[in-house]
């Protein structure tokens, strides 16, 4: 037998992806076609989809837990960007062809873990063999209320730009993975490839950002702090100052910038941190604070929306603590 | 240069998926993390997922435009079954890493094709390469009146089962493609690939069958003809009839059941049809008829639903015209 596995697809599905389902009537058991969604009156429905290929996108030697985190936080960390209230997953999972049972079994108990502090449930998807790498593709759906969402294209001139938690963990966390970055302490080491491995998308501040209609515009930082308040610049048609200085760092960030300080391009430029980045007024700074606290997630000022300048398109200008301004280059995570 | 694409994923994305929102809204210019979609007061929302993968689930000799085809079919005829008016695809591309711009030209130009007769337009995506096969996810979204989707789950006894089109093309097409079924005709050859390559989801149909409540249960025939009908046998608790004498093959596949009558049981197990399969009461027969004309796509009745045997759970049936049952095995195409 060329396959490990004891079930066919159907019995997988009834095993191990069905109770991801929790009941809710919407997935229908993952019996039918398709799920059936009620309308949420006055409630916008915020729908993203992103697809992880092991290689690509994540190390092959992630565990299935691993893999099942980052799946899952990719794409929630788009939807809480959104301000969206996460209530559904659809996932078209590509397996090896030699996958086991039990690899199944821990990928989905992943998926399910890192779906539950979101509220949302697996609501259907498609499992299929690939004789290539495996990959995974989440469509996330969320609710915001009508007309709320956060985009990208609202910030204005005056506006104060933050990010949630710390910047550059995931970078270096793969550098570490890698070996490219061995001096740290044990602890730092797993701390960083931890952010790399599993993030956590900001879901709780996500909200609070929107249903306040506190933030002005937002991202989240998957292609680079640089690449991304780049798209928010683009999309809003203004420019940005940043202090390289405000940019929040972990311990283990700071510690391995002490012992390579030109990693502090792969911290502020290098991908996979899954942090909001965000913009509103001066006069809702504390609000924004309080919020922040509420949802548990740090958030700090790093700088501020400017007018663009005469005959200049959107720019983001990083400023070094001397007062020159930092060349990141194209900057971000480039997919082709 | 490894990449002979000329510009970046940003400028792939404006020159060739930008223009398949058709400037929706909804699509934010595929600019933002997510798209946003208003309520449709009154009406329940169809999700459904389903990912392709090179050489598993479509031959890797397929041009560019079959592949889009087939991706955007499999997941509007999902849609179809459940008699959802489909409005939006999310599309994962997974594409090969020498990729050619010209390649993405034509699969773009596919994908725009294959949507335009179902009134569905791209509002979202990621586009990614992998060094493995390509692959393709779509995530399709479409509406029914509250409460009014077409379940598996609704077929009693008493009610007549219908299929859509012609049986077994798209099974007899691979083989020719795959050089088993070499007998026939050039006509022949051609009409069963394309039916292979190029699905036509039977969204007007199903729509029809939707609005008017007519049909009780419903199902596409995408694993095979005998393995759907048992899914539906399975979810609604009943048994069912079905005389393989009725069910409708073209011209094409009588040509090959002549030269080669042992590939009844590919006809009627074989997959990737795409038709719908469907049940309704006998008072609708003459309704289901008439709907089917206006929706221009012919359906037959091909057997009924029965009660469950003592002491067997769901079965399927199939009589040949000597009233013997046909024993099609496990049947059906099995994902793993």
């Amino acid at each position: 037998m060329s396959n490990p596995l004891t079930g066919s697809e159907f019995d997988i599905i009834e095993r191990y992806f069905k109770p991801l389902t929790g009941g809710h009537a919407e997935a229908l058991n993952l019996a039918d076609d398709a799920a059936v969604i009620a309308p949420q009156k006055g409630r916008d429905t915020v729908v993203t989809t992103d697809a992880v290929v092991s290689g690509v996108h994540f190390l092959d030697s992630l565990s299935p837990g691993d893999i099942a985190h980052k799946v899952v936080g990719v794409n929630l960390s788009d939807l809480a960007a959104m301000g969206a209230r996460p209530f559904g997953v659809f996932l078209a999972a590509q397996f090896a062809k030699d996958i086991s049972e039990d690899w199944i079994a821990s990928f989905t108990q992943g998926i399910g873990e890192a779906l539950a502090p979101s509220g949302a449930r697996l609501l259907g998807g498609d499992t299929v063999t690939t004789p290539g790498p495996m990959a995974f593709t989440i469509t996330a759906l969320g609710t915001v209320r009508e007309g709320g969402a956060i985009l990208r294209s609202g910030a204005e001139a005056g506006d104060i730009v933050f990010v949630s938690g710390t910047i550059g963990d995931a970078a270096l966390g793969l550098a570490v993975l890698g070996g490219r970055l061995t001096e740290l302490a044990e602890d730092d080491n797993f701390f960083l490839a931890r952010r790399y491995a599993r993030p956590q998308p900001r879901v709780r501040l996500g909200m609070a950002l929107c249903e306040g209609r506190t933030a002005t515009a937002g991202i989240d930082v998957s292609d680079g702090l640089a690449a991304d308040l780049r798209h928010i610049c683009e999309t809003s048609g203004v420019s940005m100052e940043i202090d390289a200085s405000s940019v929040p760092l972990s311990e283990a960030a700071r510690a391995a910038l002490k012992h390579q300080p030109d990693l502090l391009e792969t911290v502020l430029s290098g991908g996979d941190d899954y942090e909001l980045a965000f913009t509103a007024p001066p006069g809702r700074r504390k609000e924004v604070l309080e919020l922040a606290q509420e949802a548990g997630t740090p958030v700090t000022e790093i700088g501020r929306i400017v007018a663009q300048q005469t005959g200049k398109g959107p720019e983001v200008r990083v400023f070094a603590e001397n007062g020159m301004i930092l060349d990141l280059g194209a900057g971000g995570y480039r997919h082709f």
